[in-house]
């Protein structure tokens, strides 16, 4: 099974805190899509935006998620996030973990399938080419 | 000049407010999109998503907004938003008011401009159809 | 144990859509979010800015959440969010349920926990106030 | 009277864009937010988070805020954001330029009062510290 990580800082901004002070846990799951985004820019070398128009490929739309939040964060934070995928055949998995200092605050696993469009518009699943997988390891 | 009103209730919710304890103004704006969008369901009597099946229509982006921010407003606030749009020939102006318990707190107002795609994916500006200004009174 | 169950109708808004034209996931947990604090309003007939000022309280942050994505919705889409509550002594879980005609599109399960503010400012977990619970039913 | 520019970057994402496949533009004032938050950080050597303990500070709400969108932004574009503020004595303006390769997308002009709390806890505007202001430049 192939598994690649990337990480990335992300600055916990004021408007992504409540009136406790604290991160709106809903902004994590925005940063954890960015993460997974940025996971594979950076293993293709392409863009999102690159991957709708070069690749069989038109989403990867979540199918389950779990996350434990285990410390807060609070705007001027910045947190690293290390993202791990690991490839089945037509979805994938992916382990974030979100820290500050080197303590772990959130830890989130998602899962998504990886869609094209049939001749009718509708998104169906489908093996990740290997043109992807191969470009995540060996 | 063709002119038209709208009002709608809104809730501020816990997650709309910042560290301050008050709304984060971004979230403003999302609401004034759906008033706007929520003045074209009234007049027409369809959804934005029936819009882009049923008219020759394929959106009305922002061209320039103006706000003013008179008072603050905090989660389990229930706001009303009085929404008056008047027509231009390709464009359409609206005005959005945000009031709480009768006081004004927000005073917007924004330009929109009705595109449809040319034959190239190109969005370009467009005249507001007669079937679609009919809607709004003489 | 105690259960409650609240329900609550929402509208997907075009700004909570992404560029595949379905709801951007995050927004979910912003509706759940909204969804437990509108379940405790019902119960206690205040909202979460009362019970701030009234209550033993100073919040009820997240500590684990899980969803399963079964369906996507669209711009448009009236749903319904039914939220059931069953307390723990000083915390609790909500089960949401999204649906859209009948069907459900998200579940998701979320645990919570009491807390107060100790003398130097730092929130801990302290059980849910029997004034509170008694109100949920017996 | 004393002005000073900042440049930050910023990745516009997936999660930022709507079912047009542009930015939703309320997202464009929460980046906005952020970078007169980091014109502060870089002056003054502070996040907003110590700004709130070291300095005569509770905020600096926006009272007033014009933008002119001139070209949409996608998903993957890194965008740049010129920020230049302006002191009055209780208030100061920035503009913001968000450009993409050297083209202007957006224009945007603020207005923020300085504001600190009474002995009742609510907000009033006050004059900028000089300690402040002279970070800024003469």
């Amino acid at each position: 099974m192939t598994t690649f990580t990337n990480t990335r800082r992300v600055r916990i901004e004021w408007g992504d805190c409540d009136p406790a002070g604290i991160i709106f846990y809903p902004r994590y799951f925005e940063i954890f899509d960015a993460s997974t985004a940025m996971l594979f820019e950076r293993a293709l070398g392409m863009t999102k935006l690159q991957m709708f128009k070069s690749l069989e490929f038109d989403g990867f739309p979540l199918v389950r998620t779990r996350a434990r939040f285990l410390k807060p964060t609070r705007f001027g934070d910045d947190v690293a996030v290390d993202s791990t995928i690991t490839f089945g055949c037509s979805s994938f998995e992916v382990e974030h973990r979100l820290g500050l200092k080197g303590e772990t605050c959130v830890e989130c696993s998602e899962k998504r399938v990886w869609v094209i469009r049939d001749e009718n518009g509708r998104l169906k699943s489908h093996p990740v080419p290997d043109a992807v997988r191969s470009k995540f390891g060996k």
